[in-house]
C-alpha cells in the first residue's frame, strides 16, 4: 500500500510518501511546499492546493494521514493552520484517497513508542524505520513520515485484527 | 459589481449574491449550503466546495466578500469553521475573484452603522438595503448579503476616495 502523510502549516507544509506491507515501509518521496509568510493566507491556501494536488497525481497514494490540529498552540496559529488542513482535506478527498486522522500522541506512540517522545527521538526512528542512508533534515517532511508510518501500523493491526477474530468456515 | 458574500460554518454556510453600484444593491441570489454534521469535516469540505464552485459558476461574481475567523466562540467550534473557510477561500481564489475579508465589526458598522448591533437589526437592514418584498428568514444568507453589502461600501468608498484625491489634470 502506498500511503501519502501531510504534516499541515500555513507556511511549511512537510509531506511523505511511503511504500508499506504494514511492518515493514519504504520511502518513496518527501519534501516540503513552502509558501511565503507574506502572503495573503488566500493565496497561500491556493499554492498548497496545487502542490499537493500535483504531488497526489505524481506518486497515486491509495491513503492519506494528517494530524489532528493540535490545540495548545496559539489560537492564531491554529486557526491559519485549520485553513490549510481544511484544504489538505479537500484535497485528499477530491483524489479519493482513504483518510486517516491522528492526534500527535497516537503518531509518537505509534512511531516511538512513547506518546511524549521528543522531535528528535521521533526523527530518528523515521530514519531507522525506513532505513535511510541520508539524513532528511526537515522537520516538516519527518512530521509527515511518522504520521504516514502511524497510518500504516494502524490499518496493518486493523487488518490482522479481522483476521484474527473472522469465523473459520 | 456582482459580489458574493459568504458567512462560513461547519454545517451551515451561507451564501449572497448582489449587484451593487457602490449605493444601491439589487439581490440576485441567496441561500444555504447544508451539510450533515455526522458527516466526516473531510466529507464536509467537499460538498461546500462543490456546492460554492457551482455558485460562482452560475452566477459570475466579479468580487467575493468573507468574515474574518470571529475568536470568541469555542475553539474547537472556530477550527472546524477555519478548515471551511479555508476551502471557501480556495474556491474564491482559483475562480480568480477579488476578495474582501473583513471583521464582525466592520460589517455591522457599515450594514446597520453601530459595530455592536444585535441579529434582528443586521436582517432589518439587509431587507431595507435590498427592497426585499420577501423575508430571508436564514440567518447565514442575512449574514452572507451583509458581508457583500460591506464589500460593495468599502469599494465604494475606496474607489470615491482614490477620484476625490486624484489631482485635476
Amino acid at each position: 500500500m502506498r500511503i501519502l502523510g501531510v504534516d499541515c502549516g500555513s507556511v511549511k507544509t512537510g509531506y511523505g510518501v511511503i511504500d508499506t506491507d504494514g511492518r515493514e515501509h519504504r520511502l518513496v518521496a518527501a519534501g516540503v511546499i513552502r509558501v511565503k509568510s507574506t502572503l495573503p493566507l488566500a493565496t497561500r491556501v491556493c499554492e498548497i492546493a496545487r502542490e499537493l494536488r500535483a504531488l497526489i497525481e505524481l506518486h497515486s497514494p491509495e491513503a492519506a494521514a494528517v494530524e489532528e490540529v493540535f490545540y495548545s498552540i496559539n489560537v492564531k496559529s491554529a486557526l491559519n493552520l485549520a485553513h490549510v488542513r481544511g484544504v489538505v482535506l479537500l484535497a485528499i478527498s477530491e483524489a479519493g484517497l482513504e483518510l486517516g486522522e491522528y492526534s500527535p500522541l497516537e503518531v509518537k506512540t505509534s512511531v516511538v513508542g512513547y506518546g511524549r517522545a521528543e522531535k528528535c527521538q521521533v526523527q530518528k526512528m523515521i530514519h531507522s524505520l525506513l532505513s535511510l542512508e541520508s539524513e532528511i533534515r526537515s522537520e516538516d517532511a519527518c512530521d509527515a513520515l511518522a504520521v504516514a508510518i502511524c497510518h500504516a501500523t494502524s490499518a496493518w493491526l486493523k487488518i490482522r485484527g479481522q483476521t484474527e477474530h473472522s469465523p473459520i468456515s
